[in-house]
């Protein structure tokens, strides 16, 4: 990262729970990169953020930003749905782009978001899938690379939102495309990178154990599948709102010789508690607390990638492949028959 | 447990891996109770351990033992085949019954079981579920039972046998029935005491990831299912013979409000070793090991029960039940179909 | 435990908190032994005792119990300061003795002691260091054996009672001994157990932190202690009287080359639950709790002993070593002074 | 952090363990600062480090780079005996300073810092005492201070470096100033800065148990401590250079009502590993493994520190403290002495 290198000038769109944490930290964590614009439809938060932040530019309009001539490359952190119009103009105007999952909402937006990234070969695409910048899921990806734990048997993996976050979850439950979409997307992307093959079939079920509410989304509170892989691995996943005990993604790759666990215990940092409650661990209370460093490692290898010339590992087709198959689980759920891919 | 109580004199059949345990049990850990004649097809093991346990009676033939006067109860430890059969000419010569998993290999056979149960309504009759008196899943059944996680959301048990002890699991795979009645049938009978509920339907995969051999019995060496219980419970169980770290048994309960998690990590005991892999929990070696005061908790509950003239609560229907839904995951996964009970 | 041999029939004294425990433990738990006789001053606990436990003998003067004719062996659990007395009383009228820890609350007293068990060459006598008949401890201890930690560096050593119990300790302080003779008199027995050698010199401090009632018998609720043993070990033991989360006894021995740590976490079972107070394992409630098996295992020794006419690996002079060091470290805690063996 | 805030420009001595990570951190994670300067002895290091990081200026006279007018500050990560000669120079040119730990490797040495400090009270200087920057110390202090566990009882704090290292250990050991200064100076911190008190008096042993190699120095391979603090506390250090399995920095703070611990498990990260090992946690490497982003975190504050123009929390007299107690501590050790302060 030698200080000859050129630095990045980024915009970025979404301000909300996610986005203002990548603004800051584009502004003030990579070497390398500078926050030069912000968007976002909230003029006073837009306003406010620029500010604290000492960002130049602000825009209203995502497609007014990207004519700015000054900015190299965008990050988007707008609703799920908005994701592949606004990849689409960035790519058309030159600039690098960086999404946040999903890539699009329906697997027809993440075609259209494949045929703009061929179209522009030499800009840098790349989707936020955190969790493969996650140090212990790289360390245990490497380990599987390695062959340390056979072939692959079965693949878990959790992703439970706390309790205390029900509400918000409530209210959004119209726009995420449901659990398996917006929460589950993250297991399946770690399903195909740990285990290395595509889901054959599936079989998926839940429901509204403690909030009734996302009923009427045909949608379910905590749900789950089973899918067969091509190459016979399992892979079971769960995703639950209702976590009493906090933010919870976990992952268990049981090979043949050897298995991993992610995260078993969802602790947030290396203090035990001993008191009238027994010996304790307290929990991450959200995303933003577990994967502090992976946002941060991601953005990073985004802005590296651009300055060296590279791409980076996780693809477009990464992104259609992932909505594609939370699609066909969500199918699965509200049909309540297997079905194949 | 006066002194002023009967003794209950004991009758042992097959004094195989479990048997023998049973019979040691039965010989010195059981107070009420005394072990009073053996029964086993091999001479050599019945002569030695008749003489080193200090029992009068010795038999090859089953038979035979149910028609000593002298004998108040039989423990059947004897390949599964044989379960059903003993039961009722043990209870047609007047004796209480404890009969280990499965009830019989077969539905047909358990229905015989619960007429000759049904036929002798004087006598105990109880079935090897062991888990049932491990004192963590009794505390944790016990928690459950009390509201304190809520609903049940989902249900996860694992069954893991060492990949050390696998050549000895081969052998015996063409008369145990397969991964579901053999080793998940402890799950499903844990699901249905933890979940207060009957399953609806089924969808099974698996394979032979390590160990063809287990093919040519329509089996794998490592299956696992997903069902969905009238209640809307989830249960998502997993067998497997090729662990790499010892005997694995694990269940998770996730509730509206509170998860409970039972041996999470199969500790041998509580010495925690830090040497050059690390800080590490050496693990059970197998079931002997880690249910070791399950299977004399069990046997003196049985004793108990004749003594003071009360019924297990585990029934003759509990065996049938499980050995049923064991059934059903088997022919899901010879299917490959999503099947209904 | 052929049952051919002599059945040992036990008398008992003392029915206070542990010693009920043992008496319930002969009465049903022990192969080979049968509770024959009672002893307490208390008549009421004495007859309902008895009634229970279906023991045909009772006494309120444990010079006439040991009269009996009937009577093999006694189990003394009478408060500490009368342990020596009744050793050497139960010896001279031909009994086998099993007394509870502290072997006498001086050292005069236990050489005294010393004197009885000599005169009695052909009778077994045994202490009651329980932790030494734990799983966890017995395993850790075969490592150390084997040489799996290399030479011993440092043995760190807590005793910790739980806050809940504090109102009996204070009532109890005047008569225990002191923190030292009272509670660290087991990790004085693991030190030298584990260790293989004996103290050179002692360094204790410590205070009243939460209750100056300790204060007036020189105590305090938690005291802790430096050692230097002759084989250079590093030896630091803490006893305290405030644990907020339950009853925690851990134990590390850390060698050249391996680190071995005992009950760590003090888990009363192996439940973990996850709630709003995090991931948490309850802990042991107290010493009958967490060493139950333990109290079992050490009176089928001391029955099998006899039975099997061998002595046990415990002798009277590690009871007389262990009160001696203890009293030193008392001394140094008074004192504040660095005080030599 | 606004990008209007005057960015500091540093010149950093000593590139070895780690003066190379602080060098790097500087050049690339320090929003606010930039590395301007090098200084090592070692002419290769010194070019190949400052080409690789893109520094503009290299020395290998510390004077002389103090002399560089357009440095604002320095960090000094040269051998320990350098420290109090460079915080003078660099202060008296006018430049901010951060130095690692130790102050000195005298009382004197430390007491000349103290002066050089109070001479330039405009200037902030700062101490590299990198666990008060880990967040699980700093959320474990937080706690404390909030009165969650009470009035301190005990404090228990080791250091242990891999055997995996013994050989630079060995190398360096004329020069570390013993491994209370060296290591235990950083549990010396923490104890004060937890207990908030100052120690009273010291025992302290220990020995040469693998390595004869550091008798000569008067010092162990492994060494301890038990201190009383003024307010009653009991400190309990212990400081290795053998542990097998990785490097343990590992803390507990016993109070009247509740317990912490910090870090009782060294591991790497979340990954558990099970295989014929056990269950296991691999752990920490070294320092710059287990700390790695707390040498981020503190050089952050004191650059955060001279932009707002605040003074850190540790001061000098921190680091003439922590020396003071350390060199009695080993004074104690030597002697085999109880020593007061
Ligand atoms: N990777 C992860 O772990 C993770 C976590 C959370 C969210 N996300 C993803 O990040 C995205 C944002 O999620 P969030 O939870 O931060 O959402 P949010 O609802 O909290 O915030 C969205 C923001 O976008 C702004 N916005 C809406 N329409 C806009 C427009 N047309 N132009 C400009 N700004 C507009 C809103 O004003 C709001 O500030 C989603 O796609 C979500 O799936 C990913
Ligand atoms: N609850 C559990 O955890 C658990 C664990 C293991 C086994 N089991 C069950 O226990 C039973 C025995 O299993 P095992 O592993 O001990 O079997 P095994 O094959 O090791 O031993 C069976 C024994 O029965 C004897 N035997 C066979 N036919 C006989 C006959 N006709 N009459 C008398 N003896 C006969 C054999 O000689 C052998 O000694 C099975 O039903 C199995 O499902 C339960
Ligand atoms: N090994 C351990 O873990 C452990 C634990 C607790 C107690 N102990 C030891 O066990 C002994 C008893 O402790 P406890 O806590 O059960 O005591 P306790 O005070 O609860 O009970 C003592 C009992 O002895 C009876 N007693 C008193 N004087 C008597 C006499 N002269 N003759 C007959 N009975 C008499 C009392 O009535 C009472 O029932 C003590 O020596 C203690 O050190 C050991
Ligand atoms: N906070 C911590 O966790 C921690 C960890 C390790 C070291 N330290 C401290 O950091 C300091 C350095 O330790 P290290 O292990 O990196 O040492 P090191 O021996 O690895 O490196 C010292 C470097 O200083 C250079 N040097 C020596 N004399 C010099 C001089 N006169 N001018 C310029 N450069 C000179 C050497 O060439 C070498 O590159 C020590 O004071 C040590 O106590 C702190």
């Amino acid at each position: 990262r030698g200080s000859t290198m050129k630095n990045i000038r980024i915009g970025s769109v979404g301000l909300g729970r996610l986005g203002l944490r990548h603004a800051e930290n584009v502004a003030s964590k990579i070497p390398g990169a500078s926050l030069h614009a912000l968007c976002d439809l909230d003029e006073t938060l837009l306003a406010q953020t620029a500010d604290r932040l000492g960002v130049p530019y602000r825009y209203t309009d995502f497609d007014q930003m990207v004519q700015n001539a000054e900015i190299d490359a965008v990050v988007i952190v707008s609703p799920s749905g908005l994701h592949t119009g606004q990849i689409e103009a960035a790519l058309k105007a030159g600039k690098h782009v960086f999404t946040e999952k999903p890539l699009g909402v329906t697997v027809e937006e993440c075609k259209t978001a494949e045929r703009a990234v061929e179209a522009h070969p030499d800009r840098v695409f790349m989707i936020g899938f955190m969790r493969r910048f996650d140090e212990s899921y790289m360390y245990a990806h490497e380990k599987v690379m390695r062959g340390d734990i056979g072939k692959p048997v079965l693949f878990r993996s959790y992703s439970q939102d706390p309790e205390s976050s029900i509400e918000g979850a409530i209210k959004y439950a119209g726009h995420s495309g449901g659990q398996f979409l917006d929460m589950a997307v993250h297991d399946i992307d770690l399903a195909r990178w740990f285990v290395g093959s595509e889901p054959q079939n599936v079989y998926a079920i839940g429901g509204c154990y403690a909030h009734p509410e996302f009923g009427q989304y045909n949608d379910g509170d905590n749900v789950s599948c089973l899918m067969k892989f091509q190459n016979d691995a399992m892979v079971f996943l769960f995703a639950g709102r209702t976590a009493p005990h906090g933010y919870n993604v976990e992952t268990e790759i049981i090979g043949t010789t050897g298995i991993l666990r992610i995260a078993s215990v969802p602790q947030k940092n290396m203090v035990e508690v001993l008191d009238s409650h027994g010996v304790r661990r307290e929990c991450s209370d959200n995303f933003l607390d577990r994967f502090e460093s992976s946002y941060v490692r991601e953005i990073q290898e985004f802005v590296d990638c651009i300055r060296e010339d590279r791409k980076p590992s996780v693809s477009v087709y990464d992104g259609t492949k992932c909505t594609e198959i939370a699609y066909r689980c969500k199918e699965a759920f509200e049909t309540g028959q297997l079905l194949e891919f």
